[in-house]
């Protein structure tokens, strides 16, 4: 009898797989309402572990949290042109309140530029207000034709971040240092993931944006997926919200503006980029139980043999759970495999003879014995050692699958398993759009050596091309 | 010259004095669309702080973290009859979205009974799935014809907890227990709130209960406010939802369900239960600034000693902040006065000479002279005194505002200013329609000892009645 938990391998279907892990880890459910997310207990703790680490870094970074309105007059987004072209087609719109229709249809928020700016306007009287720093936590909606959970859904969970400024130099080193300080050091350090930080290039910005910075993580099926993006708005929302302060001169200057966002989609991302055909892999930072403690029977000795493991471990910090010996020994481990739990203790009565339980490491490492007194120490260990080799391996993983190629049809091989980079001069214009054919679209923008640009207007930049979620 | 934040007199005009303190700590701002609300960073981080305190006691009573969709079809809210007929009035509905009509219009969620009923049936199985546990923290939407900032808005965010059981004993035992040790001991412990626990008659049960518990706090201007409710819903939304678990005899039985919540509505209880004529008046366990050092001048020694004083509150686990003097020190001194931070730590040179500053607590104590080295023993000391002075000031004002009386009539004298108390009874029927007709409500019911009843058809039953927001 084929096991119930056995997943499709990736080699098999990729996106298969992908939805095999998210319904047998219980990460996620479809809602009734097209393209919605229900979001289950073990998927929303990872997701607390997120909020957690990024809500750290804003503040780190001198932002404040507050809340905004889910409903926005949608007046409001005719008055940035390009802002309103481009969400247009995504929008769900309230026509009908309280019992009658409304005089003036409320759009559900797609992101909170305008009604933000609304409010940075009469906050902001002079230079000695600025720069104002502000975060929030919130469920957006924009109308998915196509969507997968975590990915690309109807409604998802997110931060925004939304700042002013007295000059264009603030604005754009504020936002860059989100970029590095916030999405990057969160993305290396806790998702484990190493990304390619680049600046978009004109056809992928965000609606409104001079210039939209982005964090590339390769999935292991290859194809790329943007984790966070970062935007300069120059003075176009200010513009179009009076978004004006006093400087020091007396006189009434226009603000510059910023936006940066993060969403549930890091979910799918850290199940895409760590995963095997044995389920999620997780990151110690972010497991919710780090480790497992299994009774292999369910025998006096054992458990409290059990129940002392997990204590220790719980006094050096460890996220712990036991597991009771209930059903099949193998049946459990392959649960606690699919959900991604770092480590494995398993409580035998032959072990516990010799004073010895077995540590199991998720990714692959050999079966330990370990000495009943030394599972806490040796266990904390293994947890920042796991955290550290899982990046490594993400980089080399992506680095094997990166290659660096000089024309448009080089690009398109390469792209069919991994990214390709090449100068951007050979693929801006007609390049783009032949790659758009494929599917294959142009990532990000850097440097020769891997850095950020200042615009895409800097010489011999090189571009990232890719197939992509 | 009149300062521009001198509030009006509580006694002059309640709800005036509310909207000023709202306005002037910088709590909230109205939203754009009618109702709505826009929370400032300092309301926002008193939010945040209450968030924290109530998810660990959720967290603590077994219920785990979910997140359910945001639009519900409205076919949902036909499947339980009372349910439709009481929220229907106060919908708001998205008829277009992704650029067409939709076939269903669909719900801006006002509570999640509906969809997450649905998910429950589909995730339980045995009675080895029970009790199912969960919470959700949320925006929900519920259309306001008479909208006040934090105590009645269109949109509000709140924590929903929606359990399954697999017998009335079970989940009334749970309901109840959350009642009491989640929000009762919130309230008491962190809001220093005193509140009166009972049960709604049935004129103001929650569409689709079958008993709904509330706590009931008496802000300063003698009205009742509504702090927390949770409801037994029976098998009402079992029933409309095939919520069935197989028990332990192999038999398909109906769950018994139940909800309970508590919203951004706890500000608006905690400003107008502590608030006086200077402004806010935050319990410590709430601040999010337990303490400001307020630098008296400008002067290189008093920065210094400023910078030394927070560093060891700081150190003492203290919440502090350093405002370096710029501009008039009253004015600033009235700043952190309408903001309630429990602590002021003022820091000038006269003081200074003399090796100590002075420290004055915002709930009217003296002005302390302390020695630079004892400001963080002293500051601890203090605050939590503050904590519990500030609740037994609160228990005070409550009982004595609360009477005890035998008629109607008496109740509706005694109810202009505070709470009257008397037999249910009495009440019951044609005294609660006369009552109503002077706005005033029958907040709940009682044993005559204070205690929870099971019901309300219980004998001998006493209720509380009061003017409420």
């Amino acid at each position: 009898m084929a096991s119930p938990n056995v997943l499709t391998p990736q080699a098999e279907d990729f996106p298969r797989w992908y939805q095999d892990v998210v319904a047998k880890a219980e990460m996620a459910d479809n809602g009734p309402v097209r393209g919605t997310m229900v979001i289950r207990p073990y998927g929303y703790a990872i997701w607390e572990r997120m909020q957690f680490e990024v809500d750290a870094r804003i503040k780190e970074a001198g932002a404040q949290n507050a809340y905004f309105p889910l409903f926005i007059p949608k007046s409001y987004f005719e008055r940035e042109a390009q802002h309103v072209e481009g969400f247009s087609p995504e929008l769900a719109v309230v026509t009908y309140a309280g019992g009658e229709e409304l005089a003036e249809p409320v759009v559900v928020r797609p992101t909170s530029e305008t009604v933000i700016g609304e409010f940075m306007a009469k906050w902001i009287q002079s230079y000695r207000d600025l720069p104002l720093l502000l975060n929030q936590w919130a469920n957006v909606v924009r109308w998915e034709l196509r969507p997968r959970l975590f990915l690309r859904s109807s409604e998802f969970l997110w931060q925004e971040g939304h700042t002013a400024h007295a000059s264009f130099e603030d604005a754009s080193a504020y936002v860059k240092m989100i970029h590095a300080e916030v999405y990057d050091d969160f993305l290396k350090k806790v998702m484990a993931i190493p990304s390619f930080l680049g600046i978009k290039p004109a056809s992928e910005r965000f609606a409104g944006a001079i210039n939209s910075m982005t964090a590339e993580g390769m999935m292991r099926d290859g194809k790329a997926l943007q984790l966070a993006t970062s935007h300069e708005l120059g003075q176009n929302f200010a513009k179009a919200f009076d978004i004006y302060f006093q400087n020091e001169e007396g006189q009434a200057s226009l603000c510059y503006t910023t936006s940066w966002g993060s969403s549930t989609r890091f979910v799918g991302g850290l199940i895409m980029a760590h995963g095997d055909d044995q389920g999620l892999v997780l990151p110690p930072r972010l497991a919710p139980t780090q480790a497992v403690v299994i009774a292999v029977r369910d025998e006096a000795d054992v458990n409290e043999a059990c129940a002392r493991v997990a204590q220790d471990l719980k006094a050096a910090g460890v996220r712990v759970q036991v597991d009771r010996a209930r059903g099949s020994f193998g049946r459990r481990v392959t649960d606690w495999e699919i959900k991604g739990v770092p480590l494995r203790v398993e409580v035998g009565p032959r072990d516990l003879a010799q004073g010895v339980v077995s540590v199991v490491r998720r990714d692959g490492g050999e079966k330990l014995a370990v000495g009943l007194d030394a599972v806490a120490a040796r266990s904390t260990a293994l947890l920042d050692a796991m955290q550290q080799e899982l990046f490594a391996a993400a980089l080399k993983f992506r680095d094997d699958a990166t290659h660096d190629v000089a024309t448009v049809a080089q690009a398109k091989e390469a792209a069919q398993e991994g990214f390709a980079r090449l100068p951007w001069a050979v693929v801006d214009g007609e390049g783009e759009a032949t790659l758009k054919n494929d599917a294959i679209t142009v990532r990000c923008l850097q440097r020769a050596d891997g850095s950020m640009p200042d615009s895409d207007t800097e010489k011999d930049l090189i571009c990232i091309v890719a197939k992509s979620y």
